[in-house]
């Protein structure tokens, strides 16, 4: 049994080609033991966001605070604020970008081999 | 792609024995078409509780709002408030308890066929 704080745990710049203003904490993950899948927290400053990507696994997101855009594979931008729930599908293309003046923070749930 | 509101979500109360003012509400699950694990969110009302009680699947938690506890195997309690994340093992003896005066929300994932 592990009970965390955000702030507990190390954040890392998040470097791929197309991210902007990212950084990701590993919450719960490969290193507590976790059997199946993993709770990372993104946060995005502002302007920034991540690539437009897709890949195999899914995600799973809950809006911790902040103001942003999940963009969907027509270019349409689903607003998400703080409180609400996304799901983007394996294989989904998608960019998530920060749509307010203040940094925009999510939990990213994937399965623990993508974390 | 899917986007949530929690009060679009349905709530169930949960019925189980040794389960006090407790409701789940399964916000991205098999009907969203999620391929590995679900969210759902646990609300406890003012002295709720969830059984004590242990399973094969573990949980990923996050605390939505509220003041509660994680009860221990030995019975100690972890207190969990808004903001901060818990990880309970596969077969982990385990308890949430509301400890505040206001209703306890969490998010508890799980592998989906446990949803």
């Amino acid at each position: 049994m592990i009970v965390k704080k955000l702030d507990q745990v190390p954040s890392q710049i998040v470097e791929m080609e197309g991210v902007l203003g990212a950084s990701r904490q590993l919450v719960l993950g490969s290193p507590d033991g976790v059997p199946n899948f993993s709770l990372r927290v993104f946060t995005l400053e502002v302007g920034g966001h991540t690539p437009q990507h897709h890949h195999t696994s899914e995600h799973l997101n809950y809006v911790i605070s902040g103001q942003g855009v999940l963009v969907d594979p027509e270019g349409v931008e689903r607003s998400l604020a703080a409180g609400d729930f996304a799901f983007v599908a394996p294989n989904e293309l998608h960019q998530f970008r920060n749509a307010g003046d203040e940094p925009f923070r999510f939990i990213c749930a994937v399965p623990k081999q993508y974390e």
